[in-house]
């Protein structure tokens, strides 16, 4: 286990280690080594820069992810991110309404979708 | 001229008066009314809405723009937007790079190019 | 209620008024804000324009929205669109195939599927 | 030469002839076999279909083009082809602004921005 | 029936039977001459061109559609594809992979799941 | 230096040197760890990986950024890479004419013009 490995264990620890779990297990048996550079690039290496907080780096994900709409699951998974690096829903939903001058009401509607089956997720878990 | 349409102007000059100048005259004899819309629904409407600062707004699209990979001009339109309501030039970079992992390395590349372009066409001013 | 809603719900009453319910109720504890700028801005400033007949309208966006491929709710919403402002089922099936030849068969082919689902939807109600 | 290209090589005669020959020419040393599908596939197998009228086909590609974003000269070259086939610039115009609510503001913009050079080339040649 | 069909019927034989009998079963009532131009076009004319093998043929298409990630359900059908002209469920991984360099994680992901799908289903018939 | 950075060089000395040192060049001021994680990642984490021989992953990212159709440059860096590791240029052209299947005319025909200006500059070299 590489120190970038266990770098990004801990980012991900802080940032969205219930999503990252589920995604290794999915990836075990087929593609192990993306999971593994998933930890080490994405989260050691990325995610661990300085110079912009984790709020700002989550929601910008969360943007990405709404304009580019090809990857609901990823958006849903970075919703709970941003949500646990401090982001409020508001915050959120706001970014996601903002998307629709960027690419389009339907990508903004879906990735509102998105928003609120995580937020549906998370009340259910209460 | 509309209520938001002067809202928007007026979101304008904070957030980027001069790009906004050149785009409407590049619009006024074919697409007036897109410029318009521009002004009162991307200015007026959605970015003067409270529940995110600017600077988050701005580097999200920033980070939206890099990820579509679709729309370089608006791109770097919008890196001088995110620098007028106070993202640093490192800021900037940082999501840029953040981009990789969402939109792969020719899209981030391509980011960082515009914003290059951007820095240095301000530093040529000076 | 301002007048550019108005405007876009009479404008909805026409030409999609149970799709826009639909969509309607799903944001409104989340982000109906986006719900209103869809019959203020979509519908109230853009599909009220005059220079262009709503049939035209609606079958170009029928094929941005298949050529697109990402978003295949809204496709199906504006296939119900183009038929209640009287497109014929053929020509929608038309414009979905000359979608191969500017973004590929798998985009076509998804089109298609979903022109038959609601195709289906509208026959099992009768 | 086969039928179907005849067959394509008449339609693109009505359609748009000179940017088929362009292009035909910079294909000519590298893929000729390519330049050969677009005029009977293309043209030969699907623009000559019945069941839509020639303006509502070239227009709705104009429409899809733009909002792909990804192909600004077959966009001016479609843009010639709508016009050709009876299309005012005014109706190309407003479908492209109708694009702004599937695709954002910067692929409408770079369309707007398309369709005013091929006007202008038009106005020089006059 | 054209000769263009039929070496397409032949060469769908070789390389993708089963999916193309599903697709042409659920096109034939709305779309029949999509499903005709897949044989004709897609298979008749393109993959049996010389120059490449169609083991790379079919692992490239899986890269693009990876890449892409707008069509899953064709992405799938490719990996079967790839399977039947002799690549072996290693290969289509590592190319899978490798896509995480151009499109970012979230596509190499779902393109993970979608061979992980294809594997299971076949798994399930032995 | 680390070590997977050493890797990768080495790799890049075989895959596209001269590329990478352009493109080094230009993100030294701006985005140096940019460059470091093209070398580290994507050539000395995949373009390392076994499984598959480097003309089938030159290739398939040949593939991949012609059906994307929104990094001409990184195409054209690219197809010098897949020359470079052993592919003809027939080969070259073959897998970019197999994308209008997938991604449609435009994309392929845009594919064919990175490859023309390839291979012109290489043989204005000679």
């Amino acid at each position: 286990m590489s120190e970038r490995y266990q770098k990004g264990l801990k980012q991900l620890e802080i940032m969205n280690k219930d999503s990252y779990k589920i995604l290794k297990e999915s990836l075990d048996d087929t593609a192990p080594d993306l999971a593994r550079f998933i930890a080490e690039f994405a989260y050691g290496d990325i995610y661990t820069r300085e110079g912009l907080d984790l709020k700002t780096r989550e929601i910008s994900t969360v943007a990405a992810l709404t304009a580019m709409a090809t990857a609901p699951l990823q958006l849903k998974s970075h919703i709970h991110g941003a949500l646990n690096v401090g982001c409020s829903r508001e915050e959120i939903i706001e970014i996601i309404i903002q998307m629709v001058a960027y690419a389009g009401f339907p990508a903004a509607i879906n990735g509102i979708t998105a928003a609120k089956e995580v937020f549906e997720e998370l009340d259910a878990k209460k």
